[in-house]
């Protein structure tokens, strides 16, 4: 993703506390007080401008939500959607994916959402996939028993490793398209990139894998 | 694939015992008898008109291999491919695949190949597929410890299905690819299938997997 400088975006994020965790670490554990009600929580990793969650939190009102992404000038975009949306189970954090375990006691987390991630096409990055099996080992840490990673991409080498590298971590493979808008798969929630490159004709891959802790 | 009836197709079966093996639970625990060679096996299910089989052969000549085919009237064409190749480590068998026990004793075979199996796409077929739990069980009983099989596939839902079966068996994927004829694997052997359908633009599927015992 192309990134616009935005100075102004921490100031933003600061704000807005109803939408934005500012201190996650203060949560650990306990998450259950920062959403007016009690129910499974949901998190998806670089959320980017929140299309997907907001759709997510909007569609699932027993389900809370969080959004979590790196870029200040990226979730700005997310919370505006957010505000507008006055979602009660939808919130975003500005944090890094690898030290979720700061923010998430063991069973804190019910279902983590991967989307379009960044996919690092180059060997020598392969840790920075969130695919990767360091992530795969945070993960795990946060979710409950049996907790489920959904992961959908438009890139073919990306969709490639993960399985492999879900099956080596072993993951159990629940549900696989690999032709998902052209499948009877319903109740599909596009992010912005989906919708862009499915319009292109990109194929979009998707998985569903379980922990079997 | 349509079958035209070959009523002479079992006499010239039995006129070649030198590239059909006719007593196969005769061999059982001792291969290498025949076979010119002792060296590994590895077998195609559903070898079809054995263009695949015999090309393997040709490339790999220390390794021996097995094409089973239950169809006769199929099996006679690779038949015919092997006579003419005069090929001292490839043989045919005229059996079902679900029976591969009583041929084969536990570590006999070092691989299993299926390609372009039947996708049998009704639900109520599933347990027919060639990569349903009772087949896996079934090589799993005749192949060595981590032995593995090699599948490919145009067939889309085949795919999916299968990876999940795989998955669910605790097979272990060491290789995918979605998109075998614009990567960069080296060495693919197309059966006659894979050459109609690919050249008609059809993607072909492709993995390993490796059992974990």
């Amino acid at each position: 993703m192309r990134l616009r400088n935005k100075p102004w975006a921490e100031d933003k994020l600061l704000e807005c506390p109803q939408y934005v965790v500012h201190e996650p670490e203060q949560q650990r554990g306990k998450w259950s007080e920062v959403f007016a009600v009690e129910q499974p929580l949901h998190i998806e990793i670089g959320t980017g401008k929140g299309r997907f969650i907001t759709e997510m939190a909007k569609a699932n009102p027993n389900v809370n939500y969080i959004g979590i992404e790196l870029q200040k000038s990226v979730i700005v975009s997310a919370l505006d959607r957010l505000i507008e949306a006055e979602l009660p189970n939808c919130k975003l954090m500005n944090v890094d994916a690898a030290e979720l375990g700061k923010y998430f006691a063991p069973g804190d987390v019910d279902r983590v959402y991967l989307n379009f991630s960044d996919p690092w096409p180059k060997t020598r990055h392969e840790k920075r996939r969130l695919t990767y099996k360091s992530f795969l080992a945070v993960y795990e840490e946060i979710l409950g028993k049996k907790g489920e990673i959904h992961f959908k991409t438009d890139n073919q080498g990306l969709f490639e490793y993960s399985l492999m590298s879900f099956s080596q971590y072993g993951l159990l493979l629940k549900f696989v398209s690999l032709d998902l808008h052209q499948s009877d798969y319903e109740g599909n929630i596009m992010t912005e990139y989906e919708e862009k490159f499915s319009s292109r004709g990109n194929r979009i891959y998707r998985c569903e894998v379980q922990y079997q802790n």
